[in-house]
């Protein structure tokens, strides 16, 4: 049951079968891996100048490869997630072409937040606080396939899930897909809500420590874990809510969002980009029902405690 | 600030901007409605067999309408729901050709519930109960356009929104489409998740409490409402999590609860029927990012706290 310690010296952004290991250990170790914000670049002073001009070659900066021992494809690796610490400080953006809404933000907006302890502050919005619930947004294994891969998309390989729930005390389960497995993490969040909708989380520099062990004879698909409660720390004074129906569900989740970002320009004094990152940082896209054809409902959720 | 009571003798299965109102009120009266449950028919001790030959003439039996004197079109509904009360039973099912799993479940399967004061037990699954958390299905006004339209699916007017979220003390924010408005709800779960994955909620016969208010000079494209705190009894325990990845929304939903269903079956001593059933009374279908193209992941959530 040793413990390793991977420092942030090298970033590995893509996924490759063949990819050198930096570590190999054993069904029961623990790894620390210090990883960078998602980017590999991204300062506290940056502002959006600098945001726009981003060295896109480095994102994910994933810290691994790690290579289980005698681990084969058809196992599964379960991982512990024991501890996220942060550095003090995360940050959010919009740019062109990404995220849910990329036809009503045809601009870049860079948005800097101070974490203190288990509490992140706004630097523009000081009405707005959130609980530090971090996660990491990438968790995955090498490809079956020979290449190498962007880490943008998730995969069968896990990688970009972006699933908020991977919380501090956690256990995933991840197929694995070659000899050795081949883990590598990052893109660590602070805070995310249901969607990532901007397409960014509060994107932080974290020490993030994980156990890992090796399961034979279970049969898996997919990512699964299990989360502890509560769901969130911002479950304690309500949400505001709106909701949007058709038979697109992806049109559905687009106008619940845009009613959202309009409710919280009208009634809560900020820009619509301040908005639209508070939507992907701290509020819920839900599927409220995909049942009663020909039309579902998805809602989007802000929870209310976010406000001073 | 008169209260009004209707009783359960007339249902209305249908929208339509030309039905005679039961009842005329003012701006801020209060009415109760006694509501049957949604198929307007199903008994405690029905079993599957009657289930199969249900009356759908009848679906979905809502208790209206309300003419709300003075109520124009551009209006904004006000709606506080102040009161759910049960009548101690409640029943989920599935049937061919419905749900989000029609492709896995070509059969009919009925399932009945009892609900004793705050609990909801399970009449066939003694390890199984569920906090008592209702909202109404339907919450909906007359539609703009002639005609009689089905009360299955949602539309501009609200209707069979299925939003788990309309609990006691929310309120609801509804366009105005015809003078008068037009008020009819019902369709009352006692529990539902995220999805109404199966098609059914905890179906139930209940007594509801409603105050109205019209709002002018408001804009307000579709539904939406402001909940109270805690979002679930049920946030307690942690969650079993499945996750499913792809760039179809509705096939990754369809996945991340088949694999939800295949991990009740093998874990929790329980038919794929029962399970597909509680995944639809006590599970929650949510979208963990849509923005990582080309690759979206939805997930489905079981919280823990449901098995003693």
């Amino acid at each position: 049951m040793a413990e390793y310690y991977l420092d942030d010296s090298v970033i590995q952004p893509f996924w490759d079968n063949t990819v050198e290991p930096r570590l190999e250990i054993e069904s029961g170790d623990t790894v620390v891996f210090e990883c960078q914000e998602a980017n590999g670049q991204v300062q506290p002073d940056w502002t959006v100048a600098e945001y726009e001009n981003v060295d896109r070659s480095k994102i994910h900066a994933l810290n691994g490869s790690v290579w289980i021992k005698s681990a084969q494809p058809g196992d599964v690796l379960e991982i512990d997630i024991l501890d996220l610490q942060h550095k003090g400080w995360g940050w959010s953006a919009h740019r062109p072409g990404m995220g849910l809404l990329p036809e009503d933000f045809d601009y870049s907006y860079l948005h800097q937040w101070r974490i203190d302890g288990e509490t992140i502050y706004s630097t523009e919005l000081d009405h707005i606080s959130l609980p530090y619930e971090p996660h990491p947004g990438v968790v995955g294994v090498a490809p079956r396939e020979s290449g190498r891969f962007s880490t943008f998309p998730p995969r069968a390989n896990g990688g970009n899930l972006d699933v908020r729930d991977m919380v501090i005390g956690s256990r995933l389960w991840l197929p694995v897909l070659v000899e050795g497995a081949l883990f590598a993490t990052g893109d660590c969040h602070a805070a995310q809500g249901q969607g990532e909708v901007c397409v960014t989380g509060i994107e932080a520099p974290m020490t993030v420590t994980m156990r890992f062990n090796l399961l034979k004879d279970i049969k898996l698909k997919e990512l699964q874990l299990r989360r502890p409660s509560p769901m969130s720390k911002l479950d304690r004074a309500g949400y505001h809510i709106t909701t949007a129906h058709g038979p697109d569900l992806m049109e559905n989740a687009k106008n619940a969002l845009r009613y959202m970002i309009d409710w919280l320009v009208d009634n809560h004094r900020m820009s619509r980009s301040q908005a639209y990152i508070l939507c992907s940082v701290a509020g819920d896209l839900k599927i409220s029902e995909i049942v009663d054809a020909p039309n579902w409902v998805l809602s989007f959720h802000i929870p209310l405690a976010l406000f001073k």
